[in-house]
């Protein structure tokens, strides 16, 4: 267990990563940030930071021998640099839950096995595979490569016989999944806090809108039955639970309608804190990001219960330009993300709204 | 008007000037901290800092060189510095702030000249002026030092004749105050922002528990009439009016029952965020470290509306030693301030309890 000013290595250094340190700070609690950008978004609110690339090894041996503990703002982070991490100091959340989340056939694979339920899915190693896959699942479908996409890169949409070439043609060599369409009602998360001592806490459930692949908007609590919100935390549960989770993490469920019955279904799991968990910072008792910090502290964890009914929505490129009139609302709460460029694409901050 | 990605200096590196980086690190503004003892709190949280001492004229100019505004995180900053300062960017709060809360004798005498009360009080500039002062005010009262008493330093009661000798040999050549004393009912605070246009918001007034001179517990709202309450911000409002302020700032009060009338009657004014108001951070919309950066950047306010009844313990010396505990129960909210050294009445963070 940390006490107060021991030092919390954090894997990467963007706005997850910043949000983590300042919810370190708050509690007393140093950040060293490891990553390989230099003036990266959260070394500005951090004690430390190493600029080095992740398998610089001599760097992640000075990292951790520097900290108390070592915990990661994205999923992306070589697994290799992470078992030598963990021959140093304890990392939260570890290896399992990364390998598990970097790749989707064993992601959908662990949700069936724990009972939940994901769209079709087959894995895809050659154009023989594709072309069983499709004449099984049907189409329309979606071919991904398995590994390291994110915010819809790394996809190709399949409608007719014509895509399938485009489409095997981007996996380029990679492993690819082939996943079946899901007629979703809408999307939404469960974003979840799992302790060193296996405590448990999820925020209530969040309806998340995306535009282009990016997150746009997220609002709790989600439009759903409580037996579907039930069901969606109890599957994240047992998910952090399989991966012996510690740390915050999110679990995507589309829902879908059954004739009367509601479903969620299993997307994507997400070994970090989240973007549709960003209205929880102005909207929870404790947000994300300190429930993450508490729980890689081995803390036991604060409320997550939900404070008024909130809104928030993300700042894409261009969109943070906005910020006078954003910040001129007094009931909006402006969160900027201290990049100078807006690139296309790229988060520069979000809003939250608290409503009734 | 400052944009995102410009930088606020702060004089003061505690933990005053660390929940303004914090504060202003969420708006996408950098901060620099200005302060003559290396490894102070507010540096882990901020983008750059300066340790030097506050007369350093060279060290001055190169601070104000490489920040955009200037702000200030305690009232005792000489100035002479902020004048310099004054020459060379924006301070806000500026000197005139300083100057009359730096002097008890015209803090006062504002109070009176805007309508409102004080306790009765005179200039002590020798034992002359003491003996007539306690002739007229009566038995019995407290003298003061006029300027940089703070946390119940300088101070020193006179109950009896006997009292006298000792409490003149404290002011050690030093203008002194007389001040009677004021039996009153309670103590509350009112924490309102001025913003650089005039616009002006108040948090709920705060009721306030002192120990040992240092503040112990604040809750708000406080037990008062919405009469008296509304006495008191508006008392602040003409204050910030008169001192051209722009920030947060604090007016406390003694509550005092006249028959059937309650009374608010000015006791100190302090030109900066307050110990009184960190209950902001996690019971209002926008907290006053926030409306503080708002302020000092020419933003807008946000709302300093109050979410729920909320109360706040300061940590002093070794009681942050029960953050464990502290941190155990789930609607307990801690902060701590990052200092190593839990010396006897320091300030080492403080809890917020969100009650109904």
């Amino acid at each position: 267990m940390l006490k107060p000013g021991d030092c919390i290595g954090i894997l990467g250094g963007g706005q997850l990563g910043r949000m983590q340190a300042i919810a370190a700070a708050r509690l007393g609690l140093k950040t060293h940030i490891y990553c390989p950008e230099p003036d990266s978004p959260a070394f500005e609110v951090s004690a430390f930071h190493t600029v080095a690339p992740y398998e610089d090894e001599a760097a992640l041996r000075a990292f951790a021998s520097n900290v108390d503990v070592i915990t990661l703002e994205f999923e992306n982070v070589p697994v290799s640099s992470v078992r030598l991490l963990e021959t140093l100091r304890p990392v939260r959340p570890g290896a399992k839950a990364l390998e598990v989340a970097q790749d989707r056939l064993a992601e959908k694979t662990l949700a069936n096995q724990l009972g939940a339920g994901t769209a079709p899915f087959a894995a895809i190693n050659n154009r023989a595979d594709l072309d069983a896959a499709l004449a099984t699942i049907g189409l329309p479908g979606v071919l991904k490569t398995n590994r390291f996409g994110y915010d819809g890169k790394g996809q190709a949409k399949i409608f007719t016989a014509d895509d399938v070439a485009p489409a095997f043609a981007m996996l380029n060599g990679q492993q690819g999944i082939l996943e079946g369409f899901i007629r979703f009602e809408r999307e939404v998360s469960v974003i979840a806090t799992r302790a060193l001592d296996g405590g448990f806490t999820a925020f209530d459930v969040t309806e998340n809108e995306h535009r282009n692949h990016i997150l746009y908007r997220s609002v709790a609590p989600a439009t759903l039955s409580a037996e579907a919100s039930a069901e969606a935390i109890a599957i994240a549960r047992k998910i952090g639970d399989a991966l012996d989770y510690v740390g915050t993490f999110a679990v995507e469920f589309f829902v879908v309608q059954e004739g009367a019955h509601t479903r969620v279904i299993v997307n994507e799991i997400a070994p970090r804190v989240h973007n549709s968990g960003h209205w929880t910072i102005d909207g929870a008792v404790s947000c994300q990001f300190e429930q993450h910090i508490r729980a890689v502290a081995g803390w036991p964890l604060g409320s997550s219960e939900r404070r008024c009914n909130v809104e928030m929505i993300n700042l894409v490129g261009d969109e943070a330009a906005d910020w006078l009139a954003l910040v001129s609302d007094p009931m909006t709460k402006l969160h900027l993300y201290g990049k100078a460029e807006a690139r296309r694409g790229r988060k520069m901050g979000h809003i939250t709204r608290l409503l009734a």
